[in-house]
């Protein structure tokens, strides 16, 4: 397939699909919830972000059902697209808080903590962790049990202290350190590449996976995860704070080790496309037929300029 | 039954439990976690407090039971047990925070953010939360998946913004405002309510709970959290922080409203009596026979000095 004719699907593709979640989430994220916290939640999650982890559920979700519709799986794979895009928003949120990074801009608005204060923000994360576990088990519902528990294992273990929550550990540790490439790399694979797994394998659960095609979706994310990583750190390097929606060259400045501190950016540059091509070696280990909207996201994932 | 007996064997049954809980969390918060989290995880949560919400996960199986025993609910009211008290453990951590209550005591020890700092802090909170869904969600599993996904609902609603975060929420917007008794009935309903009324009722749903026995203890679960609610702020002013292990005063300090200041001690003495009066009237309207035990603790609830 076309490189760029694949690109011109994906945007049709994730514009349909964007309209949905954006959608979804707009209407599960209550502005009710009491004391100003509903808003805080809103102002953290809609109207932003590239939804990456949301289009990787569906986009897995769609290798999975060979364009056969089911009403109770293509809701649970919704579902899990709108959860873990709540993990990744209070993640950012809790991420950005003056005890951490102390970010003032993200997607080119003001944070959280600084738009309602600090124990607001601190909330407003708590919250969104357990309302991604509400979107998982919704009742009543169609969505099978067993479908409706594995996913729930699939999202606490990449955001807990195995996963995402660990990452971040290592990543405070680390400010200032010299970390091997090995160590750099355990530490993305937690903070940033196990939730991004977890968005594939959540939407392969949202399907009847065989052990081959769960193999190979899950070297797919593993190798998406590691490229997003690597591709992050350039873009911190070669971008402006106005182009990424969020302050510029913070690694540098914080002393934080990254892949282009330690590899160079040409070297940089040639690991994040020979990561793309594990990443589509894999997708063709799966055996599945309709996998071009994954490849066409690594594309994207690996070409993007913010 | 005699009060003091009573209390007699809810002494040696909770002992026995207790010990199983421990050991329990234990062995499932793994010291391993990276850079020094499992330990802030572990600090949180282990050695100290008084275990009442997996107490009540654990009486309320009993209760289910009828005295036979099934080691995939038993196992399942265990990690129930285990993650509502992980929940419950997260939401101190965060809320000594110094943007929060800045407490720098807890169960007689410094707070986790004094112990490790507020970035671990905030990160050890986060992690355990998610760690919560993966006790409920362990694979692979005699544990039925409708019994796992129920219980991730009930625990994700009850911490979540119509829960716990919720009331904390209107707790912080309250400070130096006159709340009416509806309203501050309202914050503690979801603050500190929620999670135990959660607790009551994931351990019934351990089990086949019939809808006369459900909504017996969903009232029950309601008229314990509120008990509860009331007896803290009658400690507040009555106890010292020694036999606290938390700081006592603190709410008239922060010019917070409470039953105390709102009822004045006697009556709000006596209305924790009549909040013990009705769960007892719940728990005889479920027609079940074994809920001795969630009675007994409903009595030490109330009657607690510390």
């Amino acid at each position: 397939m076309n490189a760029s004719h694949t690109s011109a699907e994906l945007d049709r593709w994730s514009d349909h699909w964007l309209a949905i979640v954006e959608d979804a989430l707009s209407r599960w994220i209550s502005p009710q919830a009491p004391a100003g916290l509903g808003v805080a939640m809103r102002y953290a999650v809609l109207d932003g972000g590239k939804r990456l982890r949301p289009l990787l559920v569906l986009a897995a979700r769609e290798a999975m059902a060979h364009g056969m519709a089911d009403a109770a799986l293509d809701e649970a794979a919704l579902r899990a697209a709108c959860a873990v895009e709540l993990i990744h928003a209070y993640s950012l949120v809790h991420d950005d808080m003056p005890c951490m990074d102390n970010d003032v801009l993200r997607r080119g608005k003001p944070t959280v903590h600084v738009q309602f204060g600090e124990a607001q923000a601190l909330l407003a994360g708590d919250a969104l962790q357990a309302l991604a576990f509400e979107f998982l088990t919704p009742a009543p519902s169609n969505i099978p049990d067993r479908v409706q528990a594995r996913l729930c294992r699939l999202l606490a273990t990449s955001a807990g202290h195995a996963g995402m929550a660990g990452g971040q550990a290592i990543d405070l540790a680390s400010v200032g350190v010299a970390l091997t490439e090995d160590q750099l790399r355990q530490m993305h694979r937690l903070k940033t590449g196990a939730l991004l797994e977890a968005s594939v394998m959540m939407g392969a659960a949202c399907g009847d996976a065989s052990p081959q095609a769960w193999t190979g979706l899950q070297r797919y994310g593993q190798a998406l995860g590691l490229a997003f990583q690597v591709v992050d750190d350039i873009l911190d390097v070669t971008a402006d704070s106005i182009t990424l929606g969020k302050t510029a060259g913070k690694d540098a400045a914080n002393d934080k080790p990254t892949y282009v501190s330690l590899l160079g950016l040409a070297e940089a540059t040639t690991y994040a496309q020979s990561l793309l091509g594990e990443a589509l070696d894999a997708l063709h280990s799966t055996g599945l037929t309709h996998t071009h909207m994954l490849a066409a996201l690594a594309q994207r994932v690996v070409n993007r300029t913010t």
